[in-house]
């Protein structure tokens, strides 16, 4: 089912490409394939210009900007012009293949208004390396990050007005790739649409952290060895929610999913999971499961370890990207050695845990791991520092390379 | 993230939904929910009629017919009325989850016309109760199978003439189930879409078989314990298109997809695979892999494994649902027991496999399978036989219960 695309297709790299090897394997067998180029964007605006909502009406993904940026490729031709238009319905053909084969990768990310009022993106080049290099592996197009965050940045300009100005509401940024070929070959897509679609939300807990019981999951298995835990793919979702519905049934919001009979700690939900305790030698530890292909290179997770590296060091921890298990979890709850555990993930920035129920394992029984709290709070102190340095550099109260400025809109 | 509608569909068995069980929860809980009903059935006809293609032109799933079969279902109410519309675009807004968490699943089947001219469908209840298994498993509805293959019955009727007449050709269906709640909250989508698409299509083989060399793939893992390798859903599927060009820049046509540092034989591209050999104990074997959860439940397997309990035991065959090992087959052929091995789903029914290359697996050395075939033919004898009973059953020359008519559209 391989067509002529295919050929040339195949000489990119494939299981974590890099835009610029792509590109120059493109350039040598195909100059006239065509980046991303922000210079060519056309914007169409709206006839029906809407308005931000009520800051308290606002629900997460529900109602989205009065445009969306779109970009589409094909194999023949490489990249369009961006393009912005009124924010509008698909209409594909029922036999296009992200219908049926899964051809689908997706960012979210974050616009913040800064005190003084102006725009920021947080670390855009993070999840747009991160979405090229998930298009590449199910054979949709990799792309130039920073060339394609140039056009969000122009898009998030257009949307000014949709940007909340109250802390701790930002416009929540949805860069979305689908293969659009209609065929029903099984093979890859010979077009594909890069699009944004753009949603004010407000901030994850409105009134202070609520810390949420997890269930440890192993009769299901997120991910896998040589499998695509590690990209931000639309198949890695689905199948995680009739998990969480059996959860939720039992009281849980969230699954921690464990791997393999050793019970490794992987995720927590859609979020990466940092626990926190005195390891064996005694030493203050901040822990998370490393990148070993089964777990999701959050941008989150990547700036908590350098903030954590940056602060916590000082004060006598090590950070730790290492394989560790529930049952060690367990056995440092039972010596009082378990400080705190948290998720990681751009909705919620840090969402605190209170309590893990897992069922022992192999020959194990049904326990309750008890995570501690502050008193009269529902937050471990590491994990509001951690919230606190992050939303510091999110909104630019504390200027870092981090921040990246978005220039207003210019007719 | 968990919406009210939750509560109700929380209560579906999840992992193997059969529809009798959801069905009576559903009914305990909220009768109103509507059922498939093929009595409801409304037919808009094209006003701009097409043709069958000549023969020769007929590219798999390129071209379809002039009509398509949809049923929409939301969480409040159910399936609404079948309708057979004009095959048309799907307008969906960009925010729909299928786009971001891979919410589909779909169904591979084929409408022969028999040598007096009747239409048929092959077991097309085993594909309806495995799409409803898969659309349960991602939080999507499961259906009665019986109601659906009702309704795929009459689309299939009305699109009679694209069915072709001559032997080996075929209408193949594609049933497909997305998700179409257009809100970006990770959770059980409130709306769905069921639709049917039909693409008529020549022989796998146009003349004679052809038998493929596959690369035996352990970097690259399709399914796990736990996961859904089981279900046909669209996620599982993108995934595979780069292993599959990896092979095929070596020469390769499809992958051999092997489980776990043992090396066991899992699947072959998007088929089952069947291999015969002289067993260890001296006894002819054909063998497949078991339903363990990593393996799709391949309605082509199932009736290969029916046909050959029913005619390879009398000649002192014994089939075998049971794990090996890629090591297995090397030593069959290395000792001259390996008889034959192919492939086995609805687009080839049999493909015959002619070599396999193996790393060796841990500390092995790079090698070549080599699997016999007939002196001047592309096949082995239990391939070509299997595919003679499938075919004479797929086309009514031997009428069983797996072949179903399809009653003639009547105004």
């Amino acid at each position: 089912m391989l067509r002529p695309s295919t050929l040339l297709r195949a000489a990119r790299p494939q299981t974590a490409a890099r835009f610029a090897t792509a590109a120059r394997l493109y350039s040598s067998q195909a100059p006239q394939l065509a980046e991303v180029d922000v210079s060519k964007l056309v914007i169409q605006r709206t006839q029906t210009p809407g308005q931000l909502k009520k800051e308290e009406e606002l629900v997460f993904g529900r109602t989205f900007t009065d445009h969306m940026l779109a970009i589409e490729w094909t194999a023949g031709k490489g990249w369009s012009a961006p393009r912005i238009t009124p924010y509008q319905a698909l209409s594909l053909d029922p036999a296009t293949c992200v219908f049926h084969y899964g051809f689908s990768c997706f960012e979210g990310m974050k616009a913040y208004r800064t005190s003084s009022g102006e725009l920021r993106l947080f670390r855009p080049e993070k999840n747009m390396d991160r979405l090229s290099t998930s298009s590449a592996r199910i054979a949709l197009p990799p792309f130039d990050p920073k060339a394609m965050v140039e056009c969000i940045s122009r898009f998030v300009a257009l949307e000014e007005k949709f940007v909340p100005k109250k802390r701790g509401y930002s416009l929540y940024l949805r860069p979305t790739m689908i293969g659009t070929q209609p065929t029903l070959g099984v093979g890859p897509p010979g077009s594909a649409l890069f699009f944004v679609i753009a949603s004010p939300v407000g901030p994850y807990y409105p009134s202070g952290f609520k810390a949420v019981s997890l269930e440890a999951t192993s009769k299901f298995v997120r991910a896998w060895p040589g499998g695509t835990g590690d990209k931000k793919l639309g198949g890695n979702y689905a199948p995680c929610i009739v998990p969480q519905q059996e959860a939720a049934k039992r009281g849980f919001q969230q699954n921690l999913w464990l791997f393999g009979e050793e019970g490794y700690v992987t995720e927590v939900g859609t979020m990466n999971l940092f626990t926190c305790w005195i390891n064996k030698d005694g030493v203050k530890e901040i822990v998370t499961a490393p990148l070993d292909g089964t777990i999701l290179e959050g941008v989150t997770r990547d700036s908590i370890l350098a903030l954590a590296r940056e602060f916590l060091t000082k004060e006598g921890w090590i950070v730790s990207e290492r394989k560790y298990t529930i049952k060690e979890m367990a056995e440092a709850a039972d010596e009082g050695r378990l400080l705190e555990a948290f998720g990681a993930g751009t909705a919620a920035v840090v969402s605190p845990l209170r309590r893990i129920a897992w069922d022992g394992g192999v020959g194990g029984t049904q326990r309750d791991i008890n995570i501690p709290l502050q008193k009269g709070k529902e937050a471990g102190p590491i994990a509001e520092r951690i919230w606190k340095w992050m939303e510091e550099r999110q909104y630019g109260d504390v200027e870092t390379s981090w921040s990246v400025h978005v220039p207003p809109h210019q007719d």
